[in-house]
């Protein structure tokens, strides 16, 4: 006798506009947590490394990364909105709104916002709105993510399409909330790694960051698993050795934090990770393959009511044995050139000095 | 002039039925012992991940994964007991009796209570009960294992055999004493990941838990050292290549906390491991292997005098680069079959709603 | 546009007699690096594995691991002094002066004590007296270091040679200030692990520690990272498989840390590391390879005003792929033989009872 307790996921016809799930499994976020993250990734960001560099801008400690937060509430969502995805297709609208601490509790839930089957019929996308929330019922982080999600019947009806409209970018206006006023004054730039504040970027100004740092199964496992994140084709060699890549693949996430972590050269300063704009994954990630990355300036803008901080966009790139000293993107034809994994557009903030 | 301070563990023959054992070393277990602890099994269940959601039961906070309990108190007793065993055999009346919390420190002690040499006269079997305490001397956990052991001196004399009688499974009104009084209707099962309750199991049902997870030499060696456990077996490469396998034999606990970890999906709310009644390493596994599981539920009980939860005997069978679609566990010949790495016999406890 | 913001760390003319760097970026050390340090090296004293242990002898709570303290002021040094080295080549006069505890702040500080231009003037030896200081401001640690640094120019002008004058070993009057005064008739031996204390070992007396730990890709990675030490050669296989090995180099700090974890067999009553008097990293090591280790006693003190702690100094060698029993050191010709890969000389404390 067989069971059906097993969760099979959702498939796309499962999903309907206006449709909220609340996701397992809370999760309380620790110093545990911090130290696992700083272990795969080396981030040094001061203000998310020392409490004692926090508390003299104004935090009450130190923060988690802002990464890890969104890593923590994006895990909770996969096993009810992308378990039977083929392909995870953007980010958008996502916003950091309040800072987490070791002790807070995260839970998540998302909203279906947007539904268009392929023509093939075979597979459709699936917009959501999903949230994450501490355990006194406010919204941490709030993304918009589509993802290309198998039918289980390809006969299934499905409902007329519905494609939302998303900003191409979250106006300045709308970021800065995760980030309490600080004391720009008390900001030490020998501790903090870098000389370079705000007002110091032009837009335009491209970063190499120089460092590369090579990936191990094991990494991307324990980094995945942290995160609670259940997606299968980064655990399971078994079935991954006979699919289409013939390796596990990496969490994009995974991806997105090793760059993060190695634009600290050359962007120690932005401390906040306030919002991602736009995001895609553009080739594969495995593992003995060495992460490059460099950032581009898109804009700057000051926000309103505050002059303690401002706000860089940034475009970051990575690539995958590719150093950037020649900040690889796209050729004449459009396309990414070879070795570009990941495109990622984002707001960081910065003391203003 | 060498020296004579390095522990070469006890042989066979040091051992005597009625001797206690005070092992080293105490460890205070944290919320990095948690946060490890996910990052190596992906464990979800929600009463160990989130302070909140145990609280909202009863619990004073979200307590340590039962396994990472075992782990530890078990870690403690190799270099006096298994140091120069040849093969770990079996456990039983393996009890859970009090809820570990972040900050307690937790340590380990063994009577023998059986002793039998084999009739080479190499090696012979010894069977411990083995006892964690906490900080304030409460018995946390305590269970019987028996190992195979070398002899130092093939003539040295030994005792008569004493084999201890022991229970085949631990009484369903011996366990539950881990577990606080809970409010099952706090129960929030959107947030656990699965709505079924004790009362939704049938005695007889099998589980696919249809998840795999490849194990990596690195995870393995990081889990093992977390528990302060020096088995040479798990760690020394140099050695381990000219043995019998040629390569490093991973922690069977190990697997036990996989398998465990595999099963939420299915068991999601199996959230207290009360006992383990008997198990089995039935094949040793390797890095580079993919676990995969399943369960079956042999027994459901009621605990006497409690409501808020009940009982289910588990088994939880893992295989190596096998699927468990068919339920693989033996032969027509009584012989585990070929994929098959664990046989586990245990005690699980579910609210009742 | 290319930007100038990236570091390009210091080369050997960057540097002056009597500069002093703040270095970047402070760091709050908590259980989260407690239980990776564990996890990692599999340390087992009783001291800083349990609060109740260290509380019985007279500490507020448990200390964290002594080279988890050195390993993270070391690494804050890394991008200012040695981001450019093509060699670390010792260590003298390091003393650990206060106790670090579970959220206290790290910073680290250095000092250019020597210089000296290779007579190939490409290039030269740099001499820091490094310093890591907790919240309060007070001194934790205090080591020299020398290291040889590329020239940017060769051509560049250097000053006059300064070449420090510095102790063969710390004295023994020097050294304890980071260990509370103990009681040793609370320390229980079979807790710790052994009965050997400071009065049992002799001058001379050499121990082999047995056992063998192999290391991965994965583990010294995570290591190196936790302490935010951004050495290249460590992470970056696409530029190191084109280097000098073909291979990531795994930092020196990582097999002292392995090495001294082994010698808790045979030593696991050192429980604090109160200075290194010297250390030299013999020989590169690989993912891959296996570490053993053995120690001598090369001297024994008692400590100024003080009857509960007495003082080892002992030598401690890690081998690579290559056991101990024979006790590898040098071969007729004074030089190392093959397969030692540390050779360090450091003062270890030890309760006398």
């Amino acid at each position: 006798m067989g069971s059906n307790k097993t969760s099979a996921g959702n498939f796309f016809e499962d999903f309907s506009i206006g449709q909220v799930i609340a996701h397992a499994v809370p999760r309380t976020v620790t110093d545990g947590d911090r130290a696992l993250y700083t272990a795969l990734y080396g981030t040094r960001c001061a203000v998310q490394s020392s409490d004692a560099f926090a508390q003299a801008l104004g935090y009450e400690r130190s923060p988690l990364d802002d990464m890890l937060v969104f890593h923590v509430v994006f895990g909770k969502t996969v096993p009810d909105i992308s378990l039977n995805a083929v392909a995870n297709l953007g980010y958008a609208e996502c916003r950091f709104l309040k800072p987490v601490f070791p002790g807070d509790t995260l839970s998540s839930s998302s909203e279906v916002i947007g539904l268009k089957e392929n023509s093939n019929r075979k597979t459709g996308v699936v917009y959501v709105r999903s949230t994450g929330i501490n355990q006194h019922g406010e919204t941490v982080l709030e993304f918009v993510r589509w993802v290309m999600v198998r039918k289980r019947d390809e006969a299934a009806p499905v409902p007329e399409p519905v494609v939302p409209e998303l900003a191409k970018a979250v106006d300045a206006g709308q970021i800065g909330s995760a980030l309490p006023e600080i004391t720009p004054a008390n900001w030490n730039a020998a501790l903090s790694g870098q000389p370079h504040m705000w007002g110091d970027y032009e837009v335009g100004e491209k970063i190499d960051h120089v460092d590369g740092m090579t990936v191990e199964e094991a990494e991307h496992m324990i980094a995945t698993r942290l995160y609670q994140n259940t997606a299968k084709v980064h655990f399971n060699q078994f079935s991954e050795g006979q699919g289409r890549f013939g390796r596990r693949l990496i969490y994009g996430g995974h991806v997105i934090s090793i760059a993060r972590s190695l634009s600290f050269n050359g962007l120690a300063n932005a401390f906040h990770l306030a919002a991602i704009n736009a995001g895609a994954h553009v080739a594969p990630l495995f593992a003995g393959d060495t992460v490059f990355a460099w950032s581009q300036v898109l804009d700057k803008a000051e926000l309103p009511g505050r002059s303690d901080v401002g706000a860089l966009r940034l475009r970051l790139v990575a690539t995958k044995d590719r150093p950037c000293t020649d900040f690889p993107l796209k050729g004449e034809d459009g396309k990414y050139v070879d070795g570009v994994i990941l495109d990622l557009n984002y707001w960081a903030m910065l003391p203003c000095t």
